[in-house]
Formats: structure tokens, sequence, C-alpha cells
């Protein structure tokens, strides 16, 4: 077994997190949640009750949440609270994270125990999950549909991972074997195993995780057992609610789509359904694809990549417009103020985006991936790490603020441990070349076949596009090293010991892939201008017509009211940008504001009318623009991102 | 007992529509609706089975409408055939007033034995309902907040004073006055009489017209009775609703908001619930202010009309914007693409704003009651009088249609009903003063106290600002005459038999009021200059900003595909509209087009990209406005009310 995740086949893998020390403005960021959210996130999945459930030495507990309501006003067989295992799993992940980050005794006693309890509650046959032992034992694997019992069993399973990768111990990992084990026992195409998958995906991609960790090749062929069955006639939740006695149609979602599960995954065109479920289920397959270098998937994927990022993304990168499905609905319905666009949604985006470069380098994920993650991710987490946004709206009237918890906390602990874990997405590995997806201050351990290479950014990045990057060697190696240059760079410029480097020529899908004989010592300077530039949408997205969103480098911006006053919307940019002006915003660290000499609508004339034939009267304003990821961090109010424009 | 509604006390009473001959373009319409509309909606009832329920020698057929289902999934005791007799109601009052345009016995034959048919259901009491007669035997006088029984009966005594007026027979008001006194005798303050009132609001104003028909007072105190008892605590619906046994608190629509009985008339202030019933409310709250002299209703309508007019209200004169309710939400809650604005609410804000007008000529109503008139509720019929819109969007991608029938067809009657009494709108009759509130080609014959006057205009209106009115009396005649000066208007002229009048001096309250002794065979010469406005919305209406909307005179103008292309969002009106010209619209009679010169962003290039720096390339174009109460007569296609203008 080895214990990191080196590449034995073709493909590139993510680096374990403890290989990547990551500094600057994730390194600030890190800081934050490792010394305080994730404590934070513990003391609230304590008071939410769920140790009371987990841990077998305690009674049994009463139901704490309520379960969910039909169309018809009966009560569901569902609730929030059959998916707490996945909630104390990923605060689990991110105290991993944290502890490799920095030294927290109290914490890692806290989670040992945890651990403990998960250990004590394992059922002789492997299986391990407190609703379906304590609070409604047997049931399990009835409905996999509804009940999120292999979505638990997956974040568990990535927690156990990540804390055997941050600590070196083994306990949690030998559980969650022992359950992956039984899991691949029930689950399987042979006489006897259940043809099943979940309703809620995430056991997919932790199984490859699980494999990828262990070596254990099993956990990978069950990964992708549950990818290729999904959608197959009959369909497994037809026959699992006739056997449970249940009416199949008794569906509060209606439709699979819902879970992705209304055709054969290979047969999907469309990304449809619950957000986060797609992801997850995206990131899962292309993990497969990586794994297996099954091309089927690939072409698949590729299909629903372009159908979510022309035609279901927000600016921001985040996905999911609606609050009803937390999911998807038409292409280009992407209205700004109801925007759901949930902080898990644009983190499982991160993560699928990420899985496709298990392929090879191409910037057409990495972009995204960068752009999700600066923006539509981010936001979800206070400057502060002690508050959260669960929808991201791109404008607001006022009354959208960030609050301390959720009855469905998912999406804390999800910002959480991909803000710590944040190095495994800055490169990929494979036998040949070393990838940079992500720029930002940070030193990378890592390794071309047997031989460790180092990789030192110095940059201040995402604030300046001028990075230096120094390879460390201990004997000359030869390799590929694969540099993104976003497509929001005009004028990129390359060079190695001041050497410089012919971009254009260099470049491959996105990336300069400079393949020589490294010797150590190089210092590459790579220099990212960052124009602002004034994006439109396609006009297909009504919210958005005749207006435009600043962006600089990665960095999606929005005006907010504590800087412009009342009245976002009689703000009017001009077409040409070439003046404005880029400032640092007191009260938030070193971020770059953006001042734009706009003009303003005067609004104040308008009292008793409704309409009126009289042309609203222009002045001369200076709009000030902040990082949209940092709104709602100083005094409450409007927000907006897309602005109008002069026509 | 008089036949017309000749005044007896202060205010003013708009004329019986047979007292005005209506030619021009109003007249052309109503030919369309009594050649055509009312015998389509005649056979519609029949094709129904409305028929079927009233005529009691039929067996009693099998309920043919779903009942409408609760929030908990369980049927609701409600359906729409329960308001049946009120859509028979409307067809009766448009066949009476088409029967008085021109003779047509094919279609009063019909009439009487529909008329026939009400008098044989009546009871011995004088209770006339067909559903609680033949459907719900039993349940009378239950259910007065859902079941629109007091409506129904309303409708009934409207079509009655309609009937009698076109054609003289007297048997149908008979049968109306005995069910109202039937009525009179159950509600009421006196021991032993029930204090309810209806949670569809009609009947009050339907007394109103009753009482002023036959000169029966207690018509007009039972009116006046229902509005002083809504909303009074203890809630006559809550009692009620314990007396049948049922949880008050099980009402489908939550709130009494709905049916504004949430207080009483004179202590509400926000126009709340279903845009129809809060309509008819006021419109019998202003008829009860006019022959009760009550300030008090007054002042309170006062504040509700501003509420709607400076709040709520489409620059159509369309209101309610939610399907949801069927009426109101939140202040500036105006979107255009999902806009509801029944057919039937504008027709209701017309009936208000006419009734506004009770208690003296004043512009903000006649206004009003003009732009509703003109747009929101005209556009609700098609040129050809066979085809309506239920709801009316300010914007559509092409999918909205008009449509044959509808499951709740209580618009098409209301409309066409409207349309054909026109001339009792145009006109309001005082004992020393007449007022013109609408122009249009017409001849009325009025009266001031017991001396005729006829009232001859000779116009283009509302295609031409310039209106010739000649004045024709037996004997001379000293009166006040009142003639609208639109708000909409500037640098209105004005001269009697080539004098000019200083309209400043003479103006009142947005009226010219020129008293003096009349000698008969003067002409009043009034221009109108209609100047094509750019209308700007109050920002507050966030669907509107940036955007402008065309009008000239009191015609809304919009965009449709069929003259422009599809993508009418693409065009960006100029700031400066002088150069604009009129033209005329093949197709479409002698209505007036207006032609602007605009640009136009390209937007064939968007193909697989969502976001993009490219700023949109900008077209010279003409862009074509029609009158938005024509569209959708000629080829299907987008359309856009509020269009982008320059900035």
């Amino acid at each position: 077994m080895t214990s990191l995740n080196i590449p034995t086949a073709g493909g590139f893998r993510p680096p374990a997190v403890p290989e990547v020390d990551v500094h600057g403005f994730w390194g600030e960021r890190i800081d934050a949640v490792a010394d305080k959210t994730v404590m934070i996130l513990y003391d609230r999945c304590v008071a939410a009750g769920m140790l009371d459930q987990i841990d077998p030495d305690r009674l049994v507990p009463e139901i704490r949440m309520p379960f969910h309501t039909r169309a018809d006003g009966s009560p569901d067989t569902v609730n929030v609270q059959m998916f707490w295992d996945s909630d104390v799993a990923k605060v689990i992940e991110a105290a991993a994270y944290a502890l490799y980050r920095k030294p927290n005794p109290d914490l890692e006693a806290k989670t040992d125990a945890i651990i403990d309890m998960f250990e004590k509650l394992q059922q002789p046959d492997g299986y391990l999950n407190s609703w379906f032992i304590r609070m409604q034992p047997g049931k399990r694997w009835t409905n996999l549909r509804d009940c999120h019992e292999l979505y638990c069993a997956g974040h568990l399973m990535e927690a156990a991972v990540a804390y055997f990768h941050a600590t070196g111990k083994r306990k949690f990992l030998d559980v969650m074997c022992r359950y992956a084990d039984h899991i691949d026992h029930m689950f399987g195409p042979r006489p006897g195993q259940r043809p099943g998958y979940c309703g809620h995906e995430e056991i997919e991609l932790a199984l490859v995780r699980l494999g990828r960790t262990t070596g254990e090749q099993r956990y990978l062929d069950l990964a992708r057992f549950f990818v290729d069955e999904r959608g197959k006639r009959p369909h497994y939740f037809d026959v699992e609610a006739k056997e449970r006695g249940a009416d199949p149609k008794q569906f509060r979602h209606r439709t699979y789509e819902y879970n992705q599960s209304h055709a054969p995954v290979r047969e999907q065109t469309k990304v449809t359904g619950h957000a986060v479920r797609a992801m997850y289920l995206y990131a899962g397959m292309a993990d497969i694809a990586t794994e297996f270098t099954d091309d089927s998937l690939t072409d698949a994927l590729k299909i629903l990549w372009d159908d979510l990022t022309t035609k279901q993304m927000y600016v921001t990168g985040g996905i999911g417009p609606a609050a009803s499905n937390e999911g998807f609905t038409d292409y280009f319905d992407l209205p700004n103020e109801s925007a759901y666009a949930e902080t898990c949604a644009a983190v499982g985006l991160i993560m699928w985006a990420s899985r496709m470069l298990g392929r090879g380098p191409d910037r057409r994920y990495a972009d995204i991936m960068e752009q999700a993650l600066y923006n539509g991710a981010l936001s979800g987490l206070a400057t502060d790490g002690a508050k959260f946004f669960y929808d991201n709206p791109l404008e607001s009237r006022g009354t959208h603020h960030r609050w301390i918890w959720h009855r469905c906390p998912c999406c804390p602990p999800n910002i959480a441990r991909t803000v710590l874990s944040i190095g495994s997405y800055m490169y990929g590995v494979s036998t040949g070349e070393l990838a940079v997806h992500l720029y930002g201050e940070s030193t990378a351990r890592l390794a071309v076949g047997a031989a460790p290479v180092t990789l030192t950014q110095r940059t201040d990045y995402p604030w300046d596009g001028r990075i230096a990057i120094t390879v460390g060697l201990d004997v000359p190696v030869s390799f590929k090293l694969a540099l993104r240059l976003p497509a929001w760079c005009r004028g990129a410029k390359l060079s190695i010991d001041g050497e410089s480097i012919d971009v254009a020529v260099a470049e491959d899908k996105g990336y300069a892939r400079i393949e020589r004989l490294w010797r150590g010592g190089e210092t590459i300077l790579l220099d990212l201008p960052m124009d602002i530039r004034a994006l439109h949408a396609n006009p297909a997205v009504r919210a958005d017509i005749g207006r435009v969103c600043l962006a600089r480098g990665p960095i999606i911006y929005c005006a907010e009211e504590v800087d412009n006053g009342a009245g976002l919307n009689s703000v009017i940019l001009p077409g040409d940008l070439s003046h404005a002006g880029a400032g640092s915003i007191e009260q938030l660290g070193k971020a770059v504001a953006i001042d734009v000499a706009a003009k303003r609508e005067r609004w104040d004339d308008w009292r008793g009318k409704l309409y009126d034939a009289k042309k609203p009267i222009l002045e001369d304003v200076t709009t000030r623009f902040v990082p949209y990821h940092l709104w709602d961090n100083r005094e409450p109010g409007e927000m907006l991102v897309w602005v109008r424009t002069e026509r």
C-alpha cells in the first residue's frame, strides 16, 4: 500500500494535501479555517445533537429534524438528519487538513473520539450508518433513492483518507475499508448482489480516493460498477420502491433527472436536477475515466461540461439557479437576485473540473475550476471563517446575509475542506509530467516517477499576475512542466532563468508545456497581465441584457452599498474601461478594488410617481467594485454583480 | 320607477348604455362584439354545459369541473362550476347591449329562453342560484367565503338591468328584484338576519345598479350594509366556517387579505389579494360613497387608489402580477414576462375608476380609466372578436397566444360587456353638469335636470387628438360642461364657436369646466396634441430599469416580432424621439404605428459562449411599434413593451 497518490498508470492525479504547503492568499484563508472554522463546525455538530446519534454508548435520542412533507401533504420518509454522518465526516475531513496545517491536540483528541464512536458503532458485518443502526434499525439498504446511505459512506471514506494522510493514524481508514468491503459485498453484478446505486452521488469518487490511497483495485471496480449501473432499465429505484411496498411514482422530486438516473450516464447530454448530486456524479465519472482510461466516459463528460458551462453557469461559477430542486432549470435561466447557486454546488464544480484534468492539462477545465473557486465557492465563507452563505445570489436588495448555521449544514464544512485542501487542486502529477493548474504562493513536494521535485511559487496571485516558480531537484530529471495560461489573460510572458519562451509555440490546450532536462534551481517567471475586463453575457440570459460584470484576473467583481450607497441599479458603466483604476480596500486586507468613473441616474424625485415621461438626470460618480467573494463582510446592504452599461 | 339613471341627489352617474350611440374606434369594436363575440360566448356556455345546470326542466347533470385541491392534497369544496351563473349572466348582459346596438331576433330568443329558465328555477322564496338549487341543494348560504353565491346574484342583477334597458322587457328585472328582496330578507343588521357578505365582491355594485334603475332605496341600503359589515370582528367567515363544522383556518388562500375582508373597509390602506375582487369591492364602495355622499368611504378609496396606481399598476393599466393568487404581491413587483394582469382585473379597474368620478370630474381617475381601457383591458379581445387573452403579459418570448376558451371563462364576457357598454363610461351626469370623461365619435342623449342635451363628438380619437363636440338643445339651458384634459397631453387647445378659451383658467382637477347658458348648436373644438412619449418607470420597478415604453395619446405601444424580427431585447431606443414617425399598419385598420430609428445589438455570434469580454456590435435599424392592445393579432412571435434605451 502506498501512502500517497503516486500514479502507476496513465493520467494525472492530484497530490495529497500534505504534499503542498500553501501560503499567501490561500494560506491566510487556510489559517482562518484551521484556527476558527473547524472548531466552530465541531461545536455546531455537537450542538445539533449529531454525536448523540453516532455514539453507541449514549441512549438513542429523539428524532430532532422534521421529516419533509410530500406534495400531497403527507409526511415523507426523509429528513436532513438522515445524512448527519456526512456532515460529521466533512468536519473530520476538514479537521484532518487543519491538523496537517498546524498541531491542535484538542481538535485531534475530539476527532479521535468521534472516530472511536464510529468504530464502536460499526456492525460486525462492517455496516456503518448511525441513522439506520440507531434511529431506523432494520431499514438499511431499502431506499437508496432517498436516504443518502451510500452518500454518507462516501463522505466517511473521504474523511478517513484525509485523516490518514494528515495524522498517519490507520484506525478510521481500516474502519472504512471494512465498510467498503461490506458495500462491495452487497452491491455488484454477481448473483445475490444488488444492482443498486445511491440517489445522492458521492460514493463513486470516495471509492476512487480510498482505492488510490490503499491500492485496493476492488474499490475502483466498485466505483465503476455504481457509475455503469446508473439509469439502466429496469430502474433500480422502481424495483427497490416496489420491494419496500411503495409506489415508485410517489417521489417528491417527480423525475429521476433530479438524481441524474433518468438515463445511463453515457447517454446523458443535459446537466439536470440537483446541482451538487450532478457535480459529484460527474466528478466520480471523471475519476473512473482517469483510472480506467475510459474514453466513453470522457466523451459523455465533455458534452455535459459544455452543456453546463455554455448554457447553465453563472459568471461566478455558481450553478443551479432554482431553490425548488436545489438545481438546474432551463437553459440560460440565470436570474441574479433569486439565484440559488449553493456553495456546495460550486465546490462540486471545482471537484469535477479538477478531475477532468485527470486526462491531461486543459484550460477549459482549469479556468472554470479557478472561476468557481475564487468566486461562487469562496463567497460561501466569511473572511473571519465564522459565517457562511448557503445560496450565493448575484444581486441583493440588502436582505441577504451570511448566517451562523443552517438546518441543512452541508455548505460550511464543504467550503472549509475545499479551502484547507486547496493544495491538492493546484497541481496534477503524471508519470512524466507536472502540471500547475492554479497559481499561488506555495511549496509543493511532488515526484516524477521516483524522483522528488519541489516546485516553489512566489507570487501575490490572485491580486497580481506575476509568478516566480523555482524548480528544486536532488538530481537532474527530464520531465514536462505544464503551466496554465488562463484564457482571461492577453499577453502572457514566460521566461526561464531570464531566457524568454514563446508562449504561442509552447502552448497546448491553454498550457505552456515545457519539456527539458531540469537541473534544479531554475527560476521560471510567468507574467499574466491582469487587465480589467467588462464581461457581457450571452443575450439569451435575459437577466443580464444591457449589463456588464467586471473581472480582473480570476476575480469577478461586484458593487456594494457600503461603498456606493443604495440604488446600485442606478449606476451606468462607461463602454470604455481603460481609465478604471485599481485600489486597495480598507478592512479587506490586500484585496484589489476597481474604481470606475461612471454615470448614475438620480432616483430621488420619484416619490408618488409610477411612470413619467421625464428622463432621469445623470450625474458623474466614481463607483467602487470589490471582489464578489468578499461581499457582505462589511456593513450589510445592496450588492450587484451585473451592472448597467452605456449603450 | 325611472327607467334610466337620472340623478336625484348629488354626485355624477353614468348614462345607461342606450343613451349613447358610439361610432368610430369603439363603434367598430362594438360591431365586432355584437356581430360575433356575443354568439360565440353563448355557444361556448352551451357547450360547457352551463344551461344544463340552469334549466330546471332538464335532468340534473353530472358535475363537470373538478374541485380545487387544498395545499394538503385533499379536495376543496370549491370549483369554477359554482359560478357558472355569473358567466351566463355576463353573456346576457353582453347580449342585452348587443341587442340595443342592432336587432338580432335569434340572439334575443336565445336570451329570453335563458331568462325563462332562471324564472322557472327561482324558488318560491325568491332564491336563485343554479348550483345550490340543483347541484348542491341544502347548502345555500353556508359558505359565503368560497362559493361565489352573492357574486352570482350580483352579475344576474347587472344582466337584468342591462336587458331591461336594452329591450324594455321587465321579466328578468322582476325576477332579480324578487331575488334581491330575498337577499335583503336574509342579510342585514336585524335580529334573525345574517351579518354576512360575499367572499367575491360584486353584489354591492350590482345592488346600486338595481337600486338606480328601480328607484328602490332598500337595494342601496343593502349594498351599504355589505360594504360596512366587511372585515368586522368577530369575522363572519370564521363564524360561518364553525357553523358548518369546518376549521376557519382551513382556507386555501390563507389570509383574508385575499378577499379584502382582513379589516373593515375604511381601515384598509393597501390594495391586496385577488385583483378582480378588490376592484369590484372598491367600485361598490365608490357607488355607495356617491349615493350616500359618504366622505369616509371616499377618503379610504383615495388612499387605496394612490396605493394601486403609484405602486402596483402596470403601465398598461394591468393589475395583479401574480398567478398564484390572481392578484397583488409586493409594492413595485411588476415583472413583465410573467405578468398575470388578468383582463377582468383591468376591466375592474375601469369600473372602479368610472365610479370614482361619481363624486365629480377628476382626471386622476379618468386618465387611469382610459389607460386601462385602451391597453390592459382591450388587449384581452382580438380584433376579430373571436379570441381572448386571460392574462396580459408585457413581454413574450413568442409562446403567449390568444385562446378560444378557458376553463374559468370570466374574461371574454367581461371585456365584451365593457366594450359594448363603453358609452356609459364616456359621460357623467349630475343635476347641473355634464362631464365628458372619454373622447370618441359618438352621440349622447343626456339631460340636465329635465332638459335634454345631445352631445355629438366628431373625432378620430384615439388616433388623432382633435375632437369637435356640438351641443344640441331644444331650449337654451344653463349648465356646466366638463371636458377632460388628459395629463399625458401638453398644449391642449380649446375653442367654442371659434372663440378660444384659456385652458389654464378653465381647468379644475384636469377638466376644463365651462359654465354658461348654452343656446344649442355650439361647436367646441378641443385639440389634444399627441406627441410620442417615452415613459420611464419608477426605478423601484426592477423589471423596467434602463428601459422605456412608448406611448402616444392614451395608447401604450409594444414591439412585435412580426415587424422587427426576433430578439426584441437587442433593440436600443435613442434618448431623443423627436425624429420618430407615425405610420399606418397594414392588417390593423386605422391604427397608428410608431417607427423609430434605433440601434440594435448583433446577437448572432454568441453560439457556444456564455460570457465574453467582446462588446456587442451595434447596427442602425428602424424599429416599429404598434398599439399594445393589438398585439398577437397577426403572425405570432415575441412581444416587448419595455424596450432598452440609450444611456
